[in-house]
């Protein structure tokens, strides 16, 4: 079998449905995935790697890739800009790699807009109730922000049903299983009749 | 989560390619999954069982069968009729069973336009060379039946990509390869949004 290009797998889901312990899981599961690296205009903080953390770049070249079309999203928070750079996500996939995106449902429908054949995924908890629970668990956060949690929560349900580019929800009960689920989505994807049908034409 | 309905796997491709062993590979990976059993006008030979090998139907019952649309697809093979029970399958698959039709391109065509959720597979041998060379090893048939196999593969192949309805591919170089591919679709097919959003209303 040829070597197959990556795919760009794009993950949302409400803080605290767990999708970075269900990324980890999945990550030592698989060699061939990594997380796309962002270009911000943050500065770097002590210890982080430009590259590897973030591109850290200027104002000025932040604006420059939005108007060359050079970012697959891009978003502004408490004053810094967050992108994702085309060309490291497809030079990444042409290595054979899937990207991982991990973002909220806003960002990834710019992302579904320019990359129409991206994996789209959304990450649940199994419920709301134990969505709250595990938020409560965490003894952090107030009961205000809790329940500013929860509302967005619902409302990223909402808005994912509407997206309507989201092809499959992981429902992570039990991050393992959830895992495995991600896994074989992945196989599943490199066995779609679009990535092999060349296989037809050989004689 | 939900015990959730199976779904109906119709799987196609040449004969050769391997699709007897890389179902018997499937099943015992997966419990949850059958084989359909259909019905024929054709006597039982002896050992058959009715209701296990086949439902041994008259040809007046089974032409009903066709007028009431009880069938999922039907054709007639050497003066006797065969054909996929409608209520069989979705009783199956009521019963959360993923239930498997190895059928050929234009019964699969059949299939699809009645149920057109069923998860559409093509499985093919690494390459045609290789298939002549699975033939030719068999040392069952002549070299005219061996190229007329090779023949009716390259027709199923066209008839494949024109069909337009299959989704997936799989290669079977390893016949443990290609079940775990396989056991890997149904698995990101149960992952599917339209199978899940249910949770998304579930407050």
């Amino acid at each position: 079998m040829t070597e197959q290009r990556g795919r760009l797998v794009v993950i949302s889901g409400p803080s605290g449905a767990g999708k970075s312990t269900v990324i980890a899981r999945l990550m030592q599961r698989r060699q061939n995935l990594c997380f796309s690296v962002s270009a911000t205009t943050r500065d770097p903080r002590p210890g982080e790697v430009d590259g590897k953390d973030y591109f850290y770049v200027t104002r000025e070249a932040f604006d420059r890739m939005v108007e060359t079309d050079a970012l697959l999203e891009h978003a502004e928070y408490v004053g810094n800009c967050y992108g994702t750079p085309r060309d490291y996500v497809l030079q990444r996939m042409e290595e054979g790699m899937h990207v991982l995106l991990d973002i909220e449902v806003q960002g990834a429908k710019q992302v579904y807009a320019k990359m129409p054949d991206a994996i789209m995924i959304f990450l649940v908890p199994p419920s709301l109730r134990e969505l709250k629970n595990r938020l409560c668990g965490r003894g952090t956060d107030s009961e205000e922000k809790i329940r500013g949690r929860l509302e967005r929560a619902l409302a990223e349900y909402s808005e994912a049903q509407n997206a309507g580019f989201y092809q499959y929800i992981i429902i992570n009960d039990d991050p393992e299983v959830a895992a495995l689920e991600m896994d074989a989505i992945l196989t599943a994807e490199q066995c779609r009749f679009s990535e092999r049908k060349s296989i037809l034409s050989e004689v």
